[in-house]
């Protein structure tokens, strides 16, 4: 019940089919599905790429919006019979970024409630961004430092990891 | 005959020796090899590099110049006993967006005509563009949303994907 | 004794965790611990991150700087006994670029070195700079094209090489 084993992570590059992955194996559990969106509309173009997403996952999936108090959601929506699905970790870490949060402790928070162990599993979907140029803009270079170590922090607790690309999953652990 | 089974996605990072990797499978296949380049020499160096990687090649190759219509060539050139490697498709999409083109459309009409089947065995080379920093100018982030897509319809019609790192090969899928 | 089949190769992103995961290879092994560091010290933040870095890895490690002349300090250092860790290539390359060297000829040196046989195993960390968008500027072009061909050379004479990412490593070869 709860606890690391029961953690997934699923990283992958931009247009990976990462997170069409990731639907599928929370879709094929046979848990309710429960989508936690990290992303928020910001215009309509937004807005309707949201709609459009939302639609596609089907009635089966409920939505739940977490685009700053991640840990405080997983908490509150993990349950037995539910399987969580989180997209994504790197938009999730630029709107803490955007709203001057302490980034390093909202992952460390984050952290501290996967290892204590929720009611039900949950898999989180997050964009590798570090296998490029070191970015020019000091922003960007925090960006991707504070994505790669959280990424090792849930990898080290996930049961299993797999890294997407061209669709294709790989399976680093687990 | 044709068919998917019969593709070859070879994907990988700048300098990472995918295209002489690819060179390698389709040179020890028994085939005769053909080259399918979709770079265009604007300039007097890149005319220059063309003729050396053609000299590198050796005589054995013969080389077709697809800058735009890909679907149209691959459908020409295979042939039972010919062995077709495409480099690269970032290139292609890239002439696609500079000669404004509807990428989509082109993507989807090769995608339509290697699903059908061709006469004969192709390897396309790819460079993996999206796994750093979302970049800041619309043109590149839309470049990597068109790579990235067609990667995807490609390896899954693919029989054989190789995600290329230094020279070495990881198979992702067959 | 010496010989290609002694080296190891740590490739991996930004905050991959491929510094800790190489740092516990050499550690594990039994063998005195040398820390290879190509960065140097440019201002007081460098300074006090390097020398985190060097109390972090405790007592048992050596630390000897090498920012230009990688192939005679490991001609120099290596050992039967010792484990040399090299971290990291990428700004090995970076320096030489800064230092107006001929980067081609280094890089050749190196890997002819390493080819020759060092007196005790030698493991080089290096970044994996390829899987983004093509820089707009000519020095980053130029960068990752040398990175990627060195890489290329190391891996061809490594009896070992890992991707790391998200702290997991995937064995390439050996």
């Amino acid at each position: 019940m709860g606890g690391p084993a029961r953690l997934t992570l699923v990283l992958g590059g931009a247009r990976s089919g990462k997170t069409a992955f990731a639907e599928g194996l929370v879709a094929g559990s046979g848990l309710a599905p429960v989508y936690v969106a990290t992303g928020e509309a910001h215009d309509d173009e937004m807005a309707a790429r949201i709609a459009r997403h939302r639609s596609d996952r089907g009635p089966a999936w409920r939505t739940v919006e977490a685009p700053l108090d991640l840990a405080g959601t997983l908490r509150c929506e993990a349950e037995a019979g539910r399987f969580l699905l989180v997209d994504c970790l790197t938009l999730w870490v630029t709107n803490l970024m955007m709203a001057g949060r302490d980034v390093e402790a909202e992952c460390g928070a984050l952290g501290a409630a996967l290892e204590a162990g929720l009611a039900g599993p949950v898999l989180l979907v997050s964009n590798e961004v570090g296998l490029g140029i070191v970015p020019d803009n000091a922003m960007a270079r925090a960006f991707r430092d504070h994505a790669g170590r959280l990424h090792q922090t849930i990898a080290a607790l996930a049961g299993t990891v797999y890294f997407v690309a061209a669709g294709l999953p790989l399976k680093m652990k687990g």
